[in-house]
């Protein structure tokens, strides 16, 4: 859960916080620019912590050493920062709970702990972006909120197709797959609120438990 | 979900967003002054939208017509308006799930279903207060962070026994009690991201399918 800091953090700070360290780096595009990415993985760490409104593009540059007119160089504006950081990590977690070994597996009930294990693993291992995936929706131009609608709808898709596909071959009981589809997403994301490295569990232990809860939901 | 608004919301916006009606008004104690309502009132919808640190006290002010200095009459700074939304938040959920007659239920099942649909249809009825008692906890200074933490930890508790209690009479089959109580705490918390009240479910339809879930989990 997020430690009590009151003010608001100064961009040197939000570099320092280990709380803020998770494999967000690791996502970007290599046709980026090191110091495009570097924006990125700063941007990420000011946005989850002092929030979109609450982060100015000085806060973003100086975390890698920039003026806030260097970063323009790279991105046109603050919105533009965010809409990358969203845009990635809707596609990089939709990528990897739709990798061909996943679809290819026969039974239903093992394809849908697949799919919500990835899922769930995947928002401990990145739950600093995740949070901003989550929490800052609402700072994107309409144009770009659109775009991630529709990733977030694909999203949705794998997830109800997974429960469809089992209610559709007698495997799972009949249930309402788009709330059930729902709640499995809420657990996934859930934890972004509260997930931490050093506490008790790590990405995969979480990532088998709500596969687990998953399964209970649906036989 | 959050719909798109890219920029920053002045105070008159905020005062008008039609995603920001619910009941957390009904909230604040009778003992406080009118306008200390309104100031939280308004609060509540500024922290919401613009998160604590895009929030200025000339904003709260300001909703309900008072200069930033008027505020202080009431509320010695910006943190201390953002404790009494969370500690309030905090105490009515928690008054809500251990009322006498929860309690007095004999069956672990029964009794169980009512904490989770009282705690779900709660976060939906309330859920922008509720978005603010889960965003917003890292800005309150330590001393008031502890006190929201035991306040947290006795509704951890609630759920708890009562998952607990099924375990132990034979209700239930044998779970990780706080993981399990974890995850129907996340699918009630999960709502205040995405609740509208304009959406396809009323609190209570929320609150019973949550129920129902919870009690999947657990038998």
């Amino acid at each position: 859960m997020a430690k009590p800091r009151q003010a608001r953090l100064t961009a040197e700070e939000v570099g320092l916080l280990p709380e803020l360290d998770d494999e967000s780096p690791t996502l970007w595009s290599n046709q980026l620019h090191d110091v495009a990415r570097g924006l990125l993985t700063s941007a990420v760490r000011c946005f989850a912590s002092n929030g979109f409104h609450g982060t100015t593009t000085r806060d973003i540059a100086s975390v890698v050493g920039l003026s806030p007119a260097a970063m323009y160089v790279y991105f046109p504006s603050k919105e533009r920062v965010l809409f990358e950081v969203i845009r990635t990590g809707h596609e990089r977690v939709l990528e990897h709970i739709r990798e061909p070994e996943v679809e290819q597996i026969e039974s239903s009930a093992d394809r849908l702990a697949e799919v919500v294990a990835r899922y769930t693993s995947w928002h401990a291992r990145h739950h600093v972006i995740a949070r901003v995936c989550q929490y800052d929706l609402a700072a994107l131009s309409v144009e770009h909120y659109q775009e991630i609608l529709d990733l977030r709808h694909q999203t949705n898709v794998v997830f109800r197709s997974a429960v469809q596909h089992g209610c559709d071959d007698g495997s799972f009981t009949d249930v309402d797959v788009n709330r059930i589809a729902r709640a499995m997403l809420s657990l996934g994301i859930d934890l972004v609120r509260w997930y931490r490295r050093d506490g008790a569990d790590t990405p995969d232990e979480l990532g088998c438990f709500n596969a687990e809860l998953a399964l209970k939901l649906v036989t």
